[in-house]
C-alpha cells in the first residue's frame, strides 16, 4: 500500500527491562534501535516510544495499544528474550499475534551465533497482529544491530504484505527486498 | 515397510489458493510439485490432487481427507505460507498434525534465504497425521524445487518410520538417505 | 550462583526407550552422555540416572522428579526425539517447561545435518522448569556426542541465568562460554 498523503508510519519501539523502567540505568537499546532505523529508512516515519518492566501484562499491554491504538506498521522489542525468570517477551509475543513468523529467530539465532555460543539462548520470535509486525531483539546494542542487519531486508515487504504502510531503506545502508510478482 | 502386491502408494498435491480455486489463473504450482515428485520416484505412485481457497476449514477437510481417506503416505501443499491474512496453510496443517517437525521448515528457510532474504517470511512447516507425512511448500514453483531438493532425502525414510508406503528415489535425480539400524 | 559449600550440583540423565527400559538391550546412550559429561566438567557433580519406556506420562513424571526432587540443573534425555508413534520426549518436556529455548533444537539439527539429511526428523527441544535446564538429545550414541558439543558452551550460562548450579568445564575438552555482563 503506497503512503496516504500527509500521514507519516509509525515504528513502536518497546524496551522491556525492570531496571531500565525502574530508571536504574537508562534505555541505550531503545535509543539503539531508534537511531538504527533511522539510518536504514529514507521514508518519513515517526517513533512512538514505550519503556516498561519485564512482566507478561505490561509488555502485551504495550504491544496492544502500539499496534491497535497508535497504528504502528512495525513494532520492535529490546529485551527479556533470555531463559531467565522475568524474560517474557516472547510470550507476551505470542499471545497478542495472530500469526507467527518463526524465521525471523531462526535467522537472528544464527548470524548471532557467529558472534557468541550463547546466542542459541535467546528466544527472540516475531509475529503479525493485524496490520502491525512485531519483531524481537536482544537487549544489547551490539547484538540490536548485528540482528536487525540481517532481518530488515526482508520487513518492507512483510508491511506490505500485511497491509501496513509503504517503507522505503536507503539502499546505500540496507537494501530492502520485494519480490517481482 | 514393503508395499504390498498391487497397491500403489498415494501421495496427496494440495494447492491452497484463493485465486486459483476461483479460475483467476491456473495452478501451476501443483503441477510442478507432480511433475519434480514424478522426476524424483521410481517407485510407481498415484497422485491425488486437490485445489482449494485460503480458509483454514477448507485446508483441514482437504488434508484430512487426503490423510484419512485416501490414506497418501505423503501429502505435499502449496501456498498459504505467507504473512498475509489469508494465509493459513501452517495453521491448518498444525491442527491436524499430532506430531510436528520444525526440522522441516528451519532446512527449507535456510535453503531459499541463499536466494532472496524474504524467506524468512515463509511459515511453512511439516508434520505427521497417522501414516501421513504432510509437507508445506512456498507457492512459486522456483522456490518449490529448491525446497523439495532439500528436504526429500529425508521423506522415504521418516515415511518409513510413520508406518507409510516404501518409497524408492532415481538416484541420479535424487538420493534418499535410510541409515543403518 | 557460586556452589555451596558440600553440595554437589547433581545432572539428571534420562533415557527414553521401550526396548532398553525392557532389558531388550542394554542402554549405551545413557552411559556415553554421563561418560561426555564427566569429561567436559571439571566441577564435581553427581549423576541421577533414570531409564523409562517411551510413554509420555513415564517420561513427564522421571523430568519432574529429577528437577523438583532431585533439584538436578541440567537434565539430558535421550531418546524418543523422531516422528514414530512412539517417540514423544519433545512433547513431554514441552509439557513439564515453562520456557522453551528454540535455540537448542535449531542448533543441533544444523550440525547433525552435516552427517545425515535425515537430521530434519529429530524434534528434539530444549527448555527450562524452575531452575532446571532440560536438553533431548538423539538415541545414537554418535549423534549425541555432536549434539552435545554444539550446544554445552552455552550450557553453564544458561544454568546460571535460571538459579542453578555454577558449572566448569575442563576448558581443554570444551569452552563454556560466560559473556562479562
Amino acid at each position: 500500500m503506497k503512503p496516504e498523503k500527509g500521514i507519516k508510519p509509525k515504528i513502536g519501539v518497546l524496551t522491556c527491562s525492570d531496571r531500565a523502567s525502574q530508571g536504574v540505568y537508562e534505555d541505550v537499546s531503545g535509543k539503539a534501535i531508534i537511531a538504527t532505523l533511522r539510518e536504514y529508512l529514507v521514508t518519513d516515519w515517526e517513533a512512538v516510544y514505550r519503556l516498561v518492566p519485564d512482566d507478561q501484562e505490561s509488555v502485551e499491554k504495550a504491544l496492544k495499544q502500539l499496534a491497535d491504538e497508535e497504528e504502528c506498521s512495525l513494532i520492535v522489542t529490546t529485551g527479556g528474550t533470555g531463559p531467565a525468570l522475568r524474560d517474557i517477551t516472547p510470550e507476551a509475543t505470542e499471545a497478542v499475534c495472530t500469526k507467527m513468523l518463526p524465521g525471523f529467530g531462526e535467522q537472528m539465532r544464527a548470524v548471532s551465533l557467529q558472534y557468541v555460543p550463547t546466542a542459541i539462548l535467546s528466544r527472540q520470535t516475531a509475529g503479525v497482529r493485524g496490520k502491525t509486525l512485531i519483531i524481537n531483539l536482544p537487549g544489547k546494542p551490539k547484538s540490536i544491530r548485528e540482528c536487525l542487519d540481517a532481518v530488515f531486508p526482508a520487513v518492507p515487504y512483510c508491511v506490505d504484505l500485511i497491509g501496513g504502510a509503504y517503507l522505503e531503506t536507503n539502499e546505500a545502508v540496507i537494501k530492502a527486498f520485494r519480490p517481482k510478482v
